[in-house]
């Protein structure tokens, strides 16, 4: 099936069963998370894994529609902690409702994306479980290091990759292992399978930073600097870190220790020692690396080529080209 | 086996297994609120659910603490929105760290909680979760009734009931039913033993809004009158708005509007109408009500009158009596 008739079948699921009852206040959050769009990039994920070893999509619809509705709960909470008043172009459900209601909501959330899972053939659901819970612990591990890393002096690039690997690539990974699971993969393609979704999520999280600072901003419509301007310990800063001299090292610190810098000058600045240090090219240097173990483990999936195309396309979609 | 032979064995998987790891600031909070203690009721409800039928008790040791866990989550969470500073003597997770902590550490409880509950045998698997899943979004739902019916002028007393069977007494049904199905039971049995559970947990909750008012200082050690203290709309309070004239209703409304009153002075006028109308009899007859269907649910249950004895003997326990 085309992604596009993929996609279709995961939005009918989404407006036909998720819908908003009494109590309004818990539902109604719900219904507008969901409904505010996305990518919806997770449940294709599950369906396409699940394609993959010529496996019924039907059969993992369900758990599809669970692996997006626990990752909008995952927002609901995230943007408590963050405090971010806006996502998708609307107000976050804790700005429009309040911390209660989106504390409340997001844990229904988590609950109802338990009660998709298993919505399948029951010989599924002990593994579909078991590789879900991993994920769901990973990514409030990667949410604790994230707000750790904010007030650590010192973070090594080790550190953070693996931070962003629980946070964003675990549940990429998982998606498509779920998929996998319904298409009745063996142990060994489920774990290929599984390490293609973190790698192409680890590149894919790595090409975020690079964006912030690099992404030709008429291109990508994407306004640069935002992670500089909060001082956000990115791979970019971390990699800068580590080759720098005494002196770039000290203004670097200088720069990320406040937020009242005037912008502009302080992107500039910025810019023009990652600049010296080659940060892009050992930004791109880093993604290729986690792309190509992605590729190989898909190749180490014992499916025809023919099988593999939409994930490959997939992921070359995602992974755009910046040189 | 002795509830207390199955309480230590509760214990040790709890001792055992929540120990906490990297990052700490994710996983101490959890040990912290698990080893705080509290009864452990509901675990030892899955345990003894399972014997009830004759069941391998070890096989539903690893759920009965999932449930033990997933309650410890909820009130992590409910602690944040009732702004509770104090439980069980000490400082509430979100007082002794900070709200994102209790927020996080509380998702990964969820996450925890079913992960404890597929350890056991894989042909269970769907049955638990099917059944949890109910108790847990039926959870969710009596929090957010509870939060609606601080602000909500009228509240009947079929609503109220409804809240604290959603909010307190389906976890009891489900803790027992987990027990059940890992027992064997058949889906009869499991239907009423789940009432008996619910249905006590009713019982127990209108037990609690009795003693608020009516307990005996000494011999309970509760302190008299938090309910009234703080407006809370409880059973005693929505039958006396029912039975009331028009003046009895003005002057519950009048005392019921604000927390500046004296709380001695507010504690005896609310006390007195309440003395008034009855209100005593009427609770203890509706607590009746309820404990009835629990035992007639429990007499459904086709095993023997020795295998029910554990189940009637704490039901006894939990419920004193007040005449």
């Amino acid at each position: 099936m085309t992604n596009a008739h993929l996609l279709e079948k995961i939005q009918y699921v989404i407006d036909t069963e998720v819908i908003s009852k009494q109590p309004n206040l818990l539902y109604d959050p719900i219904v507008y998370s969901l409904s505010q769009g996305g990518k919806r990039i997770r449940p294709l994920l599950t369906l396409m894994g699940c394609e993959l070893f010529g496996g019924n999509v039907e059969k993992a619809l369900y758990p599809a529609v669970g692996v997006e509705i626990f990752h909008n709960f995952t927002l609901l909470h995230d943007d408590i902690m963050d405090q971010a008043p806006i996502r998708r172009g609307q107000p976050t459900v804790y700005k429009k409702w309040n911390e209660n209601t989106a504390i409340l909501s997001g844990d229904a959330m988590f609950a109802m994306a338990y009660d998709f899972l298993i919505r399948t053939d029951s010989n599924f659901v002990q593994r579909i479980i078991q590789a879900f819970n991993r994920v769901a612990i990973g990514v409030c591990e990667g949410q604790q290091y994230d707000l750790d890393f904010e007030t650590q002096d010192h973070v090594t690039i080790s550190e953070y990759v693996n931070m962003i690997r629980l946070k964003t690539s675990v549940l990429l990974g998982g998606a498509l292992e779920i998929g996998g699971i319904i298409g009745h993969a063996t142990d060994s393609d489920l774990k290929h399978l599984y390490a293609f979704g973190e790698n192409i999520g680890l590149a894919f999280q790595l090409q975020d930073d690079w964006l912030d600072a690099y992404s030709d901003v008429e291109k990508f419509g994407k306004i640069h600097g935002g992670d500089i301007a909060v001082n956000k310990k990115t791979f970019l800063y971390l990699k800068a870190l580590e080759l720098a001299n005494d002196e770039q090292s000290g203004q670097l610190k200088h720069y990320f220790s406040s937020t009242n810098f005037d912008e502009k000058e302080k992107f500039n600045a910025v810019l023009s020692i990652y600049n010296d240090l080659d940060i892009s090219q050992h930004t791109k240097s880093e993604m290729q690396k986690y792309q190509d173990i992605a590729m190989k483990s898909l190749s180490s999936v014992l499916v025809s080529e023919q099988a593999k195309q939409p994930l490959k396309t997939l992921a070359e979609n995602l992974l755009i080209r910046q040189n």
